[in-house]
């Protein structure tokens, strides 16, 4: 047995997987299995920022004098590369070990800028340090999804408002990663198309939800969406990962990116909190042409910058609920300055 | 096309159903489809509580001088009755209107009581509400299934203390009712008994996450809960849903919630939020003996009255992760006293 910081399962250091599973069949609700186990409380910050240049992180590392981006192992990994990764089983109860990598990226050496106020130029260099990280876990044998992420403010549990993310990157898929590559591969399988690329045709013809288009990218919100003001930005060619970007796409996803954070904050003029991730390609050796990489934002508010959409009571037990349609949550944006209002 | 408070979908009253599962199979992912639209802004309760006894609503109605339990229709209700049922299809886009009826019950005439600090007694007046509930709107043509829920809290998007609950009855089955329905029902064909009862038997066995048993219910903690005090209540025999269980069971089933959230509060000395709901089978007209009648508690709570569980990036985006083991969290109760806090 490893040591208690050492895997998702602090007391058994096995991923075991929703008993339902194996007992039914496609069971994904009673929520989602068992789940992994964070073996170590968050700490306050006490003497200043771990992610700023030149300070010293919890466990005595030194931060470089970076200019950019700069990326690290986190320091409180959820996921380790040396969890035990036995199977266990007894009757209707299953469970795995999960192994894996947990890395932070520093967006910018400036603890008080947000993607929002970051110059287009700026937000290539996280695009560029994100394609890094992608490649290099990618090739790991022991990894077979990497999972980028953003947690924004406060809100969605981020402690500390220095730009950042996060990349966890597993042995094996995580449970949305599962259901998109699933519903992405039969309907390659019918039309010889990916999904993702005939839906976002139908959208360009529609125009009704569309917030903004470049040469490469379109960002808008998705016919499905759940969260009050949930978008999705979409590769107009077929991109499967991110290290399949041109230099020039690589810059229109971050004017992408700029566009849609700009116009987040300025709907309720405060720093919009969100949670955002790419889903792209699993990284176990298979092709998957039927890939196409979208970026999802999930933010949680609703109606300022204080109140936000519960997702509770129904929701939980039955099915999301919208406030607002849409259309609604597309012309809502549309109508607002492309300028940010700390800026404008 | 109706007033634009009648249904899910304000723009244009259909459920649009989520394009994923008819382009391909069992898709779940990218959230779950083009989901209700509330119609009317929530109001704030200007001159006393709308819940109260002998007070007036909102719509001018006042409410009875009601001695125990009290239910009207939803006066915001986001499901209604008249919702138009047509069928929407434009190539990937699928969606089909839904209606409902929301009723809301107010669990006691006190103001200042929840369940953990009312008496099992008062607590069987709820049970007894929520059967008659149950049994009224499952011989309505229109509903085909019943929810039952309660929102408990601030933190879970409840603005009125007054404990009270909420029933949305709809045409259609919502997602999570349809997934527990397809899992059990594919056990049920090959086993010939109730997964969830073949899982209790387990469970009772294992003894590792069982919170409280009585004659007639057990309160545990399911070995998938994703939510750090997630429990779970089942009856001990075959009850497929609510207006099965006996007199005796009635109360067994109160003095179990009674005894939960008792320690809820217990655990941080505070009015412990949470959503709890019963799944039940569907009352669509089949038998459905597959069925198991579940309450499920989903609390955000994980270390104070104040620290929530963040359910963000990697949770929304990939799998859930704990923060402590389900054992864990069946522990650190076991060892609470049974006496509330306030009447210790
Ligand atoms: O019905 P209420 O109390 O107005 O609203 C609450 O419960 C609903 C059903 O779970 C949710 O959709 C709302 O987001 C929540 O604030
Ligand atoms: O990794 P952090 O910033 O400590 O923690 C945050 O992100 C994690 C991954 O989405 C979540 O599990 C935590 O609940 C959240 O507080």
């Amino acid at each position: 047995m490893g040591p208690i910081s050492n895997g998702w399962f602090a007391t058994c250091h096995k991923r075991r997987k929703r008993f339902f599973d194996l007992a039914g069949k496609g069971r994904s609700t009673f929520s989602s299995g068992r789940v992994p186990v964070k073996p170590l409380p968050k700490l306050t910050i006490p003497f200043g920022c771990f992610l700023c240049p030149g300070n010293t992180r919890i466990n005595g590392e030194t931060n470089p004098d970076y200019e950019h981006t700069f990326v690290f192992d986190n320091d409180f990994a959820a996921l380790t590369e040396d969890s035990p990764k036995q199977v266990f089983e007894d009757g209707l109860l299953k469970a795995e070990g999960e192994s894996g990598i947990c890395r932070v990226i520093c967006f910018s050496p400036r603890h008080d800028l947000t993607l929002a106020l970051m110059d287009v130029d700026d937000i290539v260099h996280v695009v560029d340090a994100w394609v890094a990280q992608y490649e290099e876990l990618g090739i790991h044998p022991d990894i077979s999804y990497a999972q980028i992420f953003e947690n924004r403010g406060a809100m969605m549990g981020c402690s500390n408002p220095h730009p950042h993310g996060q990349i966890w990157a597993s042995r094996h898929l995580p449970n949305e990663a599962i259901k998109e590559s699933t519903t992405q591969l039969a309907y390659h399988d019918e039309h010889g198309k990916p999904l993702l690329l005939a839906y976002l045709e139908q959208e360009l013809a529609l125009d009704e939800r569309i917030l903004f288009q470049n040469e490469g990218f379109v960002v808008l919100v998705p016919y499905w969406a759940v969260w009050p003001f949930e978008t999705m930005v979409l590769p107009k060619r077929h991109i499967r990962s991110m290290e399949e970007m041109t230099a020039d796409e690589r810059l229109q996803l971050a004017e992408a990116l700029s566009k849609l954070t700009i116009r987040y904050d300025n709907l309720f003029k405060t720093s919009f909190p969100y949670s955002m991730g790419f889903h792209q390609r699993p990284v176990d050796g298979e092709p998957h042409d039927e890939w196409q990489m979208p970026a999802h934002f999930y933010p949680p508010l609703l109606r300022s910058a204080t109140v936000k959409k519960f997702m509770v009571g129904f929701e939980l037990l039955g099915s999301p609920q919208r406030d607002l349609t849409p259309e609604q949550a597309t012309q809502k944006r549309l109508d607002l300055p492309e300028t940010h209002y700390l800026k404008g």
